[in-house]
């Protein structure tokens, strides 16, 4: 008689399903069952960079998560989603969930996790970050030797953001959306506007770099400003 | 007639040939030349990671770089490798760059992207940071939802560690080598040793997860210590 299954957090990098690592892509491929979160009447992100590897008579589960302001209907849509997930591991099947990303960089996975990482086996396959993914895409190196890298979300007040980008050499901003206005007025206050560079929904087909003051209000979801403020002269070669 | 040909900096991930993307593994696959660095009559930890993709006719550029305390011998290896790699982009040939971990993120490829991205085209493919990959080995969230998370160099100095620690809700501090006694102390002061998890050579055969009070001392290169301050506490279930 078998144990319990496992679930596997998948990450599945930025978006171009040629980013997702082969450990990964071999994992969907042998997926018995997979779980996704997807918006109510959407297609899933997860789900679309997955989709070359997923074998078809795979099992899907969906977990339906609501955008609302208020917590609870998003809460219960990951408490329905991991009792249907605990119920395939009860059973003793392995249960693959597909994560946009790195499964723990800001990933919906750790909800699931947080709810079942105590009863169940959890493996994490780590995934291409965002951020290294805009690096990439705009040709701008993240940090060197000892510089210092954060990764700051835009909804945080103002206050808390400024002390942040002070304390680092470089700096992702995450989730624009609305705020972007208010980074773009920040990043000029602190005299970074002409060391940051826009992206949107980097290594996808319609991916946009453009100049920060023509990056749109409000931003798409899977947008980023990446600021580097001084390549550490080391890198470069003696004049 | 044929222009120069690309630079391609290949990020290769934490170790684990399986955490090559799919990306990566056709480029190298598809490879005339390649390149990278290595330290003298030393296996080259690039190579080993991408070794199973490097088909057998591909020519080998190796750039050994010395480690020293003096700038000017790396300084000048890197000056070498760049010119040697330059003779073959003139003559219309692509040459993919071997990276540890994700190319833009304190890898060494910086050093060749600062002598020749002025002159030739560049690309990054971005790789698995160490950082990821400590974080799902560990079974250990990096951030969630609003959360700031800082990468820090050891061998920065306290005052500025300290800053940078109080500054991040979550941090990974990399290059312990022999600074990990005083990185030690300072999370001791700052109430951390208890959220504080240490991995060394994550994803590889030789993968270590050991008591922050039992780890080495020095740390080796491919070490890391890992610090969540606490769960976002929307991640958890309602009790």
């Amino acid at each position: 008689m078998t144990g319990p299954g496992r679930m596997i957090g998948v990450g599945l990098g930025p978006g171009d399903p040629d980013l997702v690592t082969v450990k990964a892509a071999r994992c969907i491929g042998a997926a018995k069952v997979i779980a996704y979160p997807a918006l109510p009447d959407a297609e899933s992100f997860a789900r679309r960079i997955a989709a070359p590897f997923i074998a078809a008579d795979t099992r899907e589960l969906v977990i339906e998560v609501p955008i609302t302001p208020a917590r609870g209907p998003a809460q219960a849509a990951y408490d329905a989603g991991a009792a249907r997930i605990a119920d395939v591991l009860a059973a003793g099947m392995d249960v693959v969930v597909l994560c946009e990303g790195d499964p723990f960089f800001y990933g919906s996975f750790m909800y699931l996790h947080a709810r079942l990482a105590g009863d169940y086996e959890v493996e994490v396959i780590p995934g291409i970050t965002s951020v290294a993914a805009a690096s990439a895409a705009l040709g701008q190196p993240l940090t060197a030797r000892n510089e210092v890298l954060a990764t700051l979300p835009a909804p945080l007040d103002s206050d808390t953001l400024r002390n942040r980008m002070e304390a680092a050499d470089s700096f992702a901003v995450m989730k624009l959306g609305r705020h972007i206005g208010r980074i773009r007025t920040l990043l000029g206050e602190l005299g970074l506007s002409g060391q940051a560079r826009y992206i949107e929904r980097a290594t996808l087909p319609e991916q946009r770099i453009l100049p920060l003051a023509e990056a749109p209000d409000p931003a798409p979801y899977f947008s980023m400003i990446l600021v580097t403020k001084g390549a550490d002269p080391w890198l470069k070669p003696p004049p």
